[in-house]
């Protein structure tokens, strides 16, 4: 079986609230192009800034039994495409900042994002799953949000439980994630694909949050595969050769996992 | 007591075994300069491409009684830096490619290099020392020696123990650290300063090693607050306000060691 799959995002640039719009020009972006993984936004389907708990409870959905994780998989099944996309998650009363991966299947998983940004405790709760990868056949697939990238031990996890590529759904206000996520690439040897959104939102008259786009895709080398604007739409397709994420190994000596240190290692986490 | 130290770092040029030479020359490329902390690159005394086993233990030194040791120390006396260099170890048969910490009151500690590079194997072992943090009164600081860069443990576990600074000595080949130490900054909030060498060495005829300079000092924030050039000997100080490594917060919510979510990691090192 060939190694090599294709991977796109969408860069979107979604209106607060109009949630069945978001989803249909989401849909409309992508158009007729083909892929095997497809990665869309953090909250794609809202918006990101919430003006109080109420409304952030009323455009919340359950996963998987809500409208737009049944539109993801009604999209997956007649494209042939998994697709990771983030969306706000109601459990009862509480609240996650969620990503769905669903298939030409149905429903696979879902994660939390565990690591909250700023004024979103407001509204969500930090994730209570484990760090997961889903395996989508063609893929393994693991999955953080947005914030999750500052903290080195989110890429790792994944990456030692086999991810090949790392799907990120994002929402990025600070300047430093895309040149940081080469160093995640680098040091995990993993793809990672990183789908952000664009414009500006203002519904506080404190708080005027600007995207800053530049969804990528970052091969295990560092190298950035595809890059996009700043502030336009965009739809993107790139090839992934998997195997590269399968070989941990840089040179004739060095296995980047092989080579971990764990009798050195003071960073208090599980084994 | 303020926070705000001088830091500087040396950008050398060794001869290959001409280790008094490069001692003299390092000294002399500072000059009269003043810092509290002031690092200088791997193997600074030696140069890096070994042809030999015998070659190498040949010029390995025990620390901390051995002469490079010794002049750090007479230096530092003289000056009232506190000094961290790196230099090839031999302790009984076996070497370890090492960095040591002297001050004015004379040795302080070493570290081995933890994650030993490509064909290095063929003369130094990997570091069997702890990740150590160094009280040099003015600052705590950590040591990591070049290709430690490339696993977040490494950084993350300095970080942890209170490091406000990463010395950094290298010799780097591959392009890729620069870049990545400012995400190793960014995500423990620490300072990093890297003292890399210029040059090309070729003592073997398969091998041609080109190092890439761009020895630098980054701040909590990512910032590169000065950065060397690729090809030519240099010093370079910088002030560094410690307070800044000391404040784990990014904003009015998040604590970069408070938000770690040790819950969910699963990255084999001990707690």
């Amino acid at each position: 079986m060939s190694s090599i799959i294709q991977a796109g995002f969408l860069q979107t640039h979604p209106e607060f609230g109009a949630v069945a719009a978001n989803r249909t020009q989401a849909k409309f972006l992508w158009g007729e192009r083909t892929a095997d993984l497809l990665v869309l936004p953090e909250l794609f389907n809202t918006g990101y800034q919430f003006r109080s708990l109420a409304e952030a409870q009323n455009l919340s959905e359950p996963i998987p039994d809500g409208p737009t994780t049944e539109f993801l998989i009604d999209w997956a099944r007649a494209s042939g495409m998994v697709i990771v996309a983030g969306l706000a998650e109601r459990e009862g009363d509480t609240l996650y900042n969620s990503a769905v991966i669903v298939g030409p299947r149905g429903y696979i998983g879902k994660f939390r994002k565990a690591h909250i940004f700023d004024t979103e405790i407001q509204f969500f709760q930090p994730g209570n799953l484990p760090f997961t990868v889903f395996d989508a056949g063609f893929a393994k697939i693991g999955i953080m949000i947005c914030f999750d990238w500052r903290f080195p031990e989110t890429a790792r996890t994944l990456a030692l439980q086999g991810a090949d590529v790392i799907a990120h759904p994002a929402n990025l206000v600070l300047p430093d994630c895309p040149q940081a996520m080469i160093t995640r690439c680098l040091e995990n040897r993993v793809f990672a694909v990183t789908a952000d959104r664009v414009g500006t939102e203002q519904r506080l008259p404190e708080e005027s949050l600007k995207f800053i786009g530049q969804s990528q895709a970052v091969d295990p080398d560092g190298t950035v595969l595809v890059r996009a604007s700043e502030d336009r739409e965009e739809a993107q397709g790139v090839a992934l050769d998997l195997d590269k994420a399968r070989n941990k190994k840089i040179n004739g000596h060095n296995d980047l996992f092989a080579d971990r240190r764990e009798d050195l290692y003071r960073i208090g986490g599980k084994g």
